[in-house]
């Protein structure tokens, strides 16, 4: 029978990918409730053809409910997460809040979909730089494990939700206005700018995103001792995230095998064109499903030939929110 | 006896920069003579509360000059370095055409200022993401020698010359006003966009940017061997490079060492407030000297203890560039 569903979150960033993502994939479905704060309630959003009004999410949102797709922030989905699976609904939580839970399954369909089938009411979708990280890197670790990752991120204000979308805009129209450049809720500006991802930084002085590209890809993969260091930097980009990743694998791996093995991967795209210099760029990456890969090479500085060298991007609120996923939620 | 200065290029990005700090710091000289190619010649640029009228470039022009700072393009240098040279001028070259010659020496004054009594009339400016890559790394290396590197780059469009700073400045204006974004010499759109560094890509994958990176870093170290792998991105930042560095050192070293080795360095200032969320960003260097440092943290990837991550941020047209060079200039 085709499930009921709720998207909790439905004006956000996320949330609005959500329901393109529903229509584009035909996602099958008995009905659809859009949940919000009290603040949204009321507010008509398309969908298919025609229109839905956002509800205010209470605890009772979910007696009729037998999927809920949440992205609210991590403080609601605590709150309510647990009363969804109580009126007997399954969670696919886009938040962080139960993503280390050892009872919750992280999953990436490509990576670990067999993971699924252990969550007890919750599914947490993982943080969006690590899906966008493990998608091409999986296949690679299938066929030769993986010591070490050492990876920079190009981050997009997508990230951020759509307030970040909402900022960059603001400031490149006052950039080009002449105007002063107004710094609203990111801690920095951000057009003409870069800074450190801004999230909470620990004792050992690595913040919070470049944590959970560590420890959720350690907990996807099922390799808890895998080798992984992080740098997390904001870009004054829309959507899409990039990022620089160098491997370190057990043996040694060619450059023709690491291309032939992304080529036969789900989820991944190549694009690594060195005679017109074309590579994987945000503006190409957005509104794909897939992660796009290139700079593939065998880095110069492992002479041992067990090091390589790529560059990805991936749009951050389809693969690396929204459709990951719907994509676990087609598995349920 | 001070030299009579000419600034080869003095119309371009790097040249203004050149007139710039030749003023702030009061730069000892007899006469300054600004050339440049027949299409700016006539042209009048202010400097030191005076104006100076552009000249033509050609093989005559050095007759009476004593130092050359030049920055007109690669093949310019070395179609006129040889005949200023010739004519008895020393020629400080901020192109990349010598400098791998075993003959000319690559200059970093904090790092290599002894290799500058080596020359034959040419001494060689690095490129700006060597530079600024450089000072930092140097004083680390020093104390406890460096065995590999893993860097990516966030590289303003300054390092294309003028004409970035155009483009993506046109481009941000015609975001703001709703327009379509007109790609004139950038390979690819650069607002709202980031893209692999757009040089000629070896048959080993990397790009010439790239390759400067890893070679020229190995020359003004006397380190042959260092091993280095550099992914070079562009990013929608008008100046100030930025890098994210993982350093695997020969012996295990602290954070806490690193903090003291940078803090006494020549050209580095360290901006790491993790209670704040205030690292190393291009609008904070830009316009400065030293070459910003932060994020220093042990990285946890080597549980040996000998790895450190960081982040750093240069001003490209002046540490990178134009500064770089009148500091050589200064010791000559």
């Amino acid at each position: 029978m085709k499930p009921r569903v709720a998207v909790m979150g439905a004006t956000g960033a996320v949330g609005s990918e959500f329901l393109k993502i529903l229509e584009q994939r035909e996602f099958p479905m008995r009905s659809l409730k859009l949940l919000a704060s009290i603040r949204s309630a009321g507010k008509k959003l398309k969908f298919a053809g025609g229109e839905l009004t956002v509800e205010e999410l209470t605890e009772k949102s979910f007696d009729d409910v037998d999927l809920v797709l949440a992205s609210a922030g991590g403080s609601i989905s605590k709150q309510f997460a647990p009363a969804a699976v109580k009126a007997g609904a399954v969670v696919v939580d886009n938040t962080s809040a139960f993503r280390m839970d050892p009872q919750v399954p992280l999953v990436v369909p490509e990576v670990n979909p067999g993971d699924i089938k252990k969550h007890k009411g919750i599914i947490a979708n993982p943080n969006c730089s690590t899906i966008i990280m493990n998608v091409p890197v999986w296949p690679l670790h299938k066929a030769n494990p993986i010591r070490r990752i050492v990876v920079s991120t190009y981050q997009a204000v997508s990230g951020a939700g759509a307030w970040g979308l909402w900022e960059l805009d603001e400031q490149m129209k006052a950039y080009a206005a002449g105007k002063a450049i107004e710094v609203k809720k990111f801690p920095h500006q951000i057009v003409n700018n870069l800074f450190s991802h801004n999230s909470e930084i620990g004792d050992d002085g690595y913040n919070l995103e470049e944590r959970k590209m560590v420890l959720e890809t350690q907990k996807i993969f099922h390799a808890p001792k895998m080798l992984i260091t992080a740098t997390c930097v904001r870009v004054p980009v829309m959507r899409a995230h990039s990022e620089a990743i160098n491997i370190e694998f057990s043996k040694p791996i060619g450059e023709g095998e690491v291309r032939e093995i992304l080529a036969a991967a789900d989820g991944v795209k190549i694009v690594d064109d060195r005679a017109a210099n074309r590579f994987p760029m945000p503006i190409d990456a957005s509104g794909q499903d897939d992660v796009l890969v290139g700079r593939i090479r065998q880095d110069i500085s492992r002479p041992d030939g067990r090091g390589i060298d790529m560059f990805v991007a991936g749009d951050q609120l389809r693969k690396g929110a929204a459709l990951n996923a719907v994509q676990i939620a087609e598995m349920l």
